[in-house]
């Protein structure tokens, strides 16, 4: 038996083709019942080839969770570039639960960087209102361990908040600081047009809202909802054919752990989010301090915390202080979430980490709320199961 | 706008990493109802793991259809690389409907040669038996339009009637000829120990079987199963290190079409067949003539016959009676399903592609029925909504 040691792998080599994103493109999150999930992959599919002044790519990948639950609807590669009309292109669908989108960017950057497809699109979609059968909150439990958690009644909401619980026990952190992560969200959203929930909210109202999980509010967990995102990725060295201001994937990676959380060491910590962080830094060469704002995945509040501490950006224990300070806001010392995160931009669960892929490319174009040169997205499927993390930054 | 043309494109450039197999595995085809979703996926990764003589990967993709509907169980690349016991490494599942299988062995082949990663596992897996919840010819139904073909009650099944009846008329074909495809497949399945039907059919005893859709009988029909096939992935460079007997990839293509039947020119030649193939000859610098054996999809006695005709190995209308010549079988100008083909091998859909595969390997490395040097698989989803075609063929 050969044991590969890392060191011997390839991933980070120099030799790697590097991929640019050049167009961004997404629907407005929210309950659309007008619009089908077809009607929404083709809508942000479009809007992203306009913007990259395309009317064709040669691969479609698609990042959704469980459109098979959701919708009765498999075969989603296909079905998407029928109804957006690109013909006998490659197309097909990648799967890793809520953090399907940045498991799809990252099999649209291997697509380009392969030499097999020049000009690449991923879609992240999600349509989980108007629910055909099953409840969302059931289906959404598939991506937990079935024979362990899910057939024995815990949902995502439920493995959240016991690990929300046990962060207070072992950091003695103060419970109130945490609704910090919801507050900021939910302020970055008022401006973002595309944001499900566009108004401010106060500390006191996530903390008195009704209990979900103890000690979970429901305003400390993001939305049931829909949404479509899309990019447009080619090489490095096409991208300045088509705009002035491409955003280079500096780094990427998805890591996995245990599907079960009972299986792990520590909750409050993920192991996937930790080695995808350190995957994506040796990528790109960089390290925390690098980077200047942070899509962070805070489908509960206790994610946001435990995220920025994974990828050492805050000290264990201490990123709810951190955001209590306002160092998460615009003007902090870490942006994050400046469209709104899960919370209030809305979580469509398999299109959220490319609706992070296309805030922070407007950061990086100048066209957000910041004007920086290097930010990281954060995108988590389960309970800390699949994790990608992605460095984008200028040319 | 600008609109890319085919020849801008890089597919099939000189300058492509390549990809070779050095390890394969499979679970014996059936309904193994001691066995779980996951135990499969692990038997047949640690098998294919086994073959190439390593003990770890650095990625895991996995081909699977629907496990959300079939299991329950979503987020299957953490799952499946936990209980194989991988740790921390990149994993994600592809679905491209009935075609997944081959849609992850491209996205495999693309994470090899895109130098993300070295060491990559491709394995496809279904369990589509002790079902929960609705039935499968349901679920597998969702691979159809939903809008427009399955909530109107249309099967797989009966969609395939429907184009064996265009096809007969189309081409005056003698109906009882097309009996030759699964004939065929359960000669060949004899010797293989993890063929799902191990014993020889006559023509007569499919055409005086149920009818499932007329013209179709149950003989004519795949089975419903479970199976779990993997393969081990790295360049062709590095392959010598651990096999002598390396297969290369030489081509790999995945090409979509209207995921409705009812939108196409024409329902008895599959359009997603014909650019996957020009596609895959065109990397791999051959053209049918040079392909010794194929692996073909004969989910229905009619998608073998179109799929020869498609892939340019017989002409038009043509492909029945060059089957009921024997040209298909062991001996014959083109032998096809050597192993049993989706009939009788078996069919559990997100695995087959990789079942394909694995079998090819085994005639390109003499360890098969055949002894040959340049092999296709050819890989279909849904009613032809997304087709993969590989090349294989020896160092």
């Amino acid at each position: 038996m050969r044991h590969m040691s890392v060191t011997e792998r390839k991933s980070g080599c120099d030799d790697m083709e590097e991929v640019a994103i050049i167009g961004i493109g997404c629907t407005p999150v929210g309950e659309p019942w007008h619009k089908s999930l077809r009607n929404m992959a083709v809508e942000s599919t479009w809007a992203a080839m306009d913007d990259a002044g395309v009317d064709q790519v040669d691969a479609l990948i698609l990042g959704n969770m469980s459109s098979g639950s959701f919708n009765e609807q498999e075969s989603l590669g296909s079905l998407i570039a029928d109804y957006a009309g690109l013909g006998n292109i490659s197309a097909f669908k990648v799967e890793g639960a809520c953090g399907s989108g940045g498991a799809a960017f990252k099999a649209g950057v291997m697509a380009v960087a392969s030499g097999y497809h020049d000009l690449v699109c991923v879609n992240g979609i999600e349509k989980m209102t108007d629910v055909v059968g099953d409840n969302a909150t059931k289906i959404l439990a598939n991506a937990a361990d079935r024979e362990y958690e899910s057939i024995h009644g815990i949902s995502f909401p439920g493995l959240n908040a016991m690990i929300m619980r046990r962060y207070l026990y072992d950091y003695n952190v103060k419970r109130d600081d945490l609704a910090a992560f919801p507050v900021n969200s939910h302020k970055n959203a008022v401006h973002n047009k595309n944001a499900m929930f566009r108004k401010e909210i106060s500390a006191d109202s996530v903390l008195n809202s009704p209990m979900v999980a103890n000690p979970m509010t429901l305003m400390e967990c993001a939305p049931i909802c829909d949404g479509s995102a899309s990019v447009i990725l080619t090489t490095k060295e096409r991208a300045k054919e088509f705009t002035d201001t491409p955003v280079i994937v500096k780094g990427c990676s998805v890591k996995v752990d245990t599907i079960g959380v009972h299986d792990r060491k520590t909750v409050t910590s993920m192991n996937a989010t930790v080695t995808a962080a350190q995957d994506a830094y040796k990528q790109s060469g960089m390290q925390p301090s690098d980077i200047e704002a942070v899509e962070l995945h805070d489908a509960f509040s206790i994610m946001g915390a435990i995220g920025l501490e994974d990828m050492g950006f805050v000290e264990r224990g201490k990123a709810p202080r951190f955001a209590a300070e306002g160092q998460i806001g615009i003007g902090g010392k870490l942006p994050c979430c400046t469209f709104g995160g899960l919370k209030a931009r809305g979580h469509p669960v398999g299109a959220t980490g490319i609706y992070q892929i296309v805030e922070m490319c407007k950061n990086l174009r100048g066209e957000g709320v910041l004007d920086i040169e290097r930010g990281l997205t954060h995108n988590i499927g389960g309970t800390g199961s699949t994790v990608s993390v992605s460095i984008l930054g200028r040319d």
